[in-house]
């Protein structure tokens, strides 16, 4: 009944219709409620519509700004897109508090990306390896025509290296590539190189005297990048005398106590970890969103780096040494300020411009320190008030919209929580009982 | 000179102004992109724009849909938030190839949830233990006004433990807590009941004899939750014989051995397995994204689940038994379907209401399938055509968008570029030469 073929071929309003038929047949305001986010723009909201595919509806996700944060002497508004209460009040908090004890200190450790051409042989490991020394040049040649314009702006294939995988997996091996794509992110770069790649070794391989007289060839399995880039990697740093982080003296060594137990909980503490970095995350995931950026590549990266010792732990670390309080981050992030979405969404382009068009390396460092700023704010929270102080007056903000308080019933329900804790049937039964009078 | 204070304070149009004077001057147009993209209601605008702090627009991701989902024998079209391409496009694929193969069955493993309190003692551990077990009652009862609509709801705390981590850190210890929330993902509740846990302990600790006699309290660091967790874990499935997966025999044969291969190696390789596993997060965060959850609290969950054991490895798994081709995920997702964004966000309502109301359990299920669905297609592109042919045409679709090609033009590129790599320059040129003639 509901199955359906050829799909993707209906225009949007039929897909529409078809789905309101089939699954929102008494939802009666489904239409409206999706035709209410499309764009008065129909060109703006075609090119929307062509970023992905069955596209129905502009999803809204806030977009707001970070100010104040001074980044290797340099003032800079972050935007953020993200739709959790509380991320870029955090940030904006952090930020100022940094401003004005020496703002973030950041270094670039590496701009290199890495892909494989992952395959299978069943031969002779040394005539592969003397197989490979000779074909190396012309994996390198044959990819001249999808090389040529990354090298003008400086980058390319950094190096091929085979790598035998047989002690992990019976007749595995690698093409190991790495790569320097500048200011872009650079995807559709080394997939394109990897499967030019794939393509020579198979070639190659068949005019091979010795792999053509056993008759065993190398197998390609698959050509693609990783999203692991170990070697992509930035540092940002905050530091300040510890007499700066409190009113009192005696209230700054208490603060940077317990800051610091919280962080070495979070480097022995997988359980405490994962959301310590989960926090790291919000600050990263919202710059790198708003700057047109893919997410899940960073957000796989950064935990498979958070794993890469025994245990999974934090990404930030803190000291305290005779007097001197610092707290860094360090974490690889493969991003891009050119191609992709970042010519094509207007908010993409404006955040961009917002950050002054950063090159690659220098949205690396501001990414990084929204990302130290948030898991400041969040440990500086959760070692002093606890989290849900702030979180609950945006949960209650939440709520009261819902229920579409007046701005009457909004001072009385502030009021009113300040002693008693929120829920959803507290503010509704607060409401009633205002409404009611 | 961009330093600010009170910069929250200020109204929406006197942040975007500051902005512009500030970090946009030569930017003429930021005005208006950031405006056009505010909804004309200004209600509904409201509404949105209060969903976090200093918000100034809304970023637009296309919202999507993937039908043909056959789920436990129920068909669904699953809602999608993503702007990368491709993904929905082969989602809908997976899709359809796994409806007339039984589709995908599932099994919800598991749904506790876990915070703790983080506190440091330097006392004797006996002791500890013992003020704990005198305690334990008061904790749980303490929380009483917390927990009571939960209860109702069927959740609750489910236990408290002691942990003695002090092999791992000098003087730390964990209350280790578990909970089941039912529908709601759960965050606030729980923190809640973690700030009052340790508000309760340290209350406690300064009237029990043993603790006053020494002069040694325990003292709290953080409350916290965890999302970390293993044990809220769903299971989704496809299988069918193997000579279903190709028009003959041999066809089936040759690409469940490659595809099998692509697995094996995403186990064994942390390089790939974090590419993999990013696969299979396009899938499940454009769910997380539609449903009005964090994704950022999901990856994080996943990607340490993911690294569990002694290397980063693929949260996919494929066996062939007696001509039987079998491909399941296991994941740990702590979603919700009540509470914060699912009831303000009205395309999350609608993306709701389209996968028929689910409960968190359902929801779990489904964006599981989704991750699933979206490796499959993703493996399978890998391993027979190649990942690069599909991306490049939206990626070439995208380009012309930019320079706003004509259809004719479109017809002319599509058919050029069967043959040509493509590149930003390369269209670029096309259009220059089409358009000179």
């Amino acid at each position: 009944m509901s199955k359906i073929s050829g799909f993707s071929k209906l225009t949007k309003i039929e897909k529409i219709d078809w789905l309101i038929t089939h699954y929102l047949p008494s939802y009666s305001q489904a239409e409206s409620i999706i035709k209410q986010y499309w764009h008065t723009d129909e060109a703006l909201q075609k090119l929307h519509d062509e970023f992905t595919e069955n596209t129905i509806s502009n999803y809204y996700l806030p977009l707001g700004i970070a100010p104040n944060f001074k980044i290797d002497e340099k003032l800079y508004a972050i935007p953020m897109a993200i739709e959790e209460s509380s991320v870029i009040a955090a940030a904006s908090k952090a930020a100022k508090f940094w401003q004005d004890r020496g703002g973030f200190k950041t270094e670039v450790l590496g701009t290199t990306k890495v892909g494989h051409v992952h395959f299978t042989y069943e031969g002779d490991a040394q005539v592969l390896k003397s197989f490979f020394d000779a074909i190396k040049p012309q994996l390198i040649s044959e990819t001249a025509s999808i090389t040529k314009n990354m090298e003008k702006r400086g980058g390319g294939i950094k190096d091929i290296t085979l790598k035998d995988k047989t002690k992990d997996l019976e007749h595995y091996y690698q093409l190991y590539c790495t790569f320097e794509t500048v200011d872009a992110m650079g995807a559709n770069f080394i997939n394109s190189c990897l499967e030019q790649f794939g393509q020579t070794l198979e070639k190659e391989a068949r005019q091979y005297a010795a792999f053509t007289a056993e008759e065993v060839y190398p197998e390609v399995v698959m050509c693609i990048l990783s999203n692991y880039v170990p070697e992509c990697l930035v540092r940002a740093e905050v530091s300040c005398p510890v007499a700066q982080l409190g009113a009192t003296d005696e209230e700054a060594q208490e603060f940077v106590k317990k800051f610091s137990q919280a962080i070495r909980i979070a480097q022995i503490e997988p359980y405490r970890a994962v959301t310590h970095n989960k926090g790291i995350m919000n600050g990263i995931d919202a710059v790198v969103l708003a700057t047109g950026n893919d997410f899940r590549a960073v957000e796989a990266g950064v935990h498979a780096y958070a794993a890469r010792e025994e245990s999974y732990s934090s990404l930030t670390k803190v000291s305290v040494d005779e007097g001197n309080f610092k707290f860094w981050i360090q974490v690889p992030l493969a991003l891009g300020t050119i191609g992709g979405l970042t010519s094509l969404h207007p908010l993409v382009k404006m955040s961009l411009a917002m950050l002054d068009h950063p090159s690659a390396e220098q949205l690396m460092r501001i990414t990084a320190v929204a990302g130290l700023a948030q898991n400041f704010a969040a440990v500086h929270s959760l070692v002093t008030s606890g989290i849900q102080k702030g979180h609950m007056k945006m949960h209650l903000m939440n709520i009261l919209n819902q229920f579409e308080a007046s701005d009457e019933e909004r001072t009385e329900a502030v009021e009113y929580f300040k002693t008693h804790t929120v829920s959803h049937s507290e503010v509704l039964h607060l409401l009633e009982k205002l409404r009611s009078k």
